[in-house]
């Protein structure tokens, strides 16, 4: 399953990097986890804008990342189809290659509870 | 005011494109409205995924755009600002010209009511 | 062969995008198609726009969708060489690993016949 | 006029780059002329291909550069049209306001023939 | 002057966004600051590094900040052609028209000593 | 290995490219091999440049064609690391599956010495 590699990769080398790098990485990676906590937005539409971001800028190891914790925030496949629809409108169909990964990662998130 | 100038100018040439333009052309403008409707996701969070897009793709129009949509549907400047830290920390540094012109325009959007 | 890989996986996905998906899904699937029809301008012509496009803006799935349509329009290896040196003046050598690819998936596209 | 201006401050602005410049400059400013001229592609698919690269691209100033050279190749309005769809459905939503802008360049560039 | 007026901006609505903003942003906008500090590459060739990055990711505001930053460093004009013919070459011809600014912006930053 | 696969294909190609490519695109890769010439700006730096380039516009393609160039030109660790934040915060954390890919070749290049 590739979202499972992909996670399992995504760990091993995270933590080499946090070993390896210095206060400012850090402090980057800190960052990047703190601003989807919950707020005043809820965290479910944070991690959901964090998803359309990764669509449209066409990342796919950020999609994988934002869809597993789409899922674990209970997005519904209602929703998940709204959103992409918004990410292919405004990202083109230029988006179309990542947005096919995405539907395929959903079934793989649903399935797997990392 | 300059989005005002924006939104007069936006208008006008719209117009122009949906007269000169052909059936796919009123398409495209029909669907980039349709998609942030009401439905599973509420209407408010579509336009804020909008907004994010918009700045992590750094497009100056798009931004006063939803800028305005935003404060139509009742964002508050708490909300606003946990969202331009998901666009920045998505985006980059390279998003803080367009973070700055945002907070420009949410100042006057919240002014005008276009 | 991987385009032939490529393109197996983007019809079954295809599928299950416009089966799942809402009626704007459908819709921007259908305008995606409609533009690159005959008109004004010959579809070979836009076939390769639609290819130039999808290297600059560096997308792998879209660039071995569009090889595959210029191939069938009848694209001549002198035309397809002057193609990428537009798309590689235009987009940098950041396009250079993708127009490699390009290069690859044109030999394939031409024994395939897809 | 907002395309005179820019054609002027280009002129001067590029005589002065390679003026300072060095070598390595002046020979990538050659190479982006060159690779527009006539060839197995005519002339004027290559203009219009410059012009969607720098559509989906979302730069302005190409946008006006490669207007001007379309006007003087000669594009009807139908191709100017079917050009911004294709753009515009590879693109997104994103390039609408570049496209509000081509339309008006688009007049600009008729009437002045620079 | 061009350059003066975006930094009189910047200033304006940096303190805004810092009086207005959450933690997170604060903390973005240290972290931006704190990576181009002195360390084991010499601070002049951190701040040549933010203006490539700037000119291939084509951001006006960030070439015109890290413009004044190489300055203020003792950027030489022979130093500042060979940087932009890397990001000419890497970011393809759509930098032009921001290599245009940049070389304009270059001469007022040694004037001006912001 | 990634890198290595990487290294052969690339030379495979790059050679069918200019066997087969017009003057122009020769032209080009000449360019994109001169520009990295050791000048005003020493060609160590100017390679952490074009990585720097490589990865804000996420091309893993070029990272790993820079990462082995910094290492033929003695980069160490700390440099690296300093060379990542400035990438990371310029392009957000939109680059970070870049940046753990180029932890990854990091390691490779420094074993494998192409």
């Amino acid at each position: 399953m590739e979202l499972k590699k992909f996670w399992e990769e995504r760990e091993k080398l995270n933590e080499k990097i946090l070993r390896e790098g210095n206060l400012y990485t850090k402090r980057f990676f800190a960052l990047d986890n703190d601003v989807y906590k919950d707020g005043a937005i809820p965290r479910k539409y944070k991690e959901m804008m964090g998803l359309v971001a990764s669509i449209v800028l066409r990342c796919d190891g950020c999609i994988m990342y934002h869809i597993v914790k789409c899922v674990e925030m209970g997005i519904t496949k209602e929703e998940f189809y709204e959103l992409l629809n918004i990410a292919m409108v405004v990202g083109g169909s230029i988006t179309i290659p990542h947005i096919r990964k995405a539907v395929k990662y959903f079934e793989e998130a649903r399935q797997l509870q990392l």
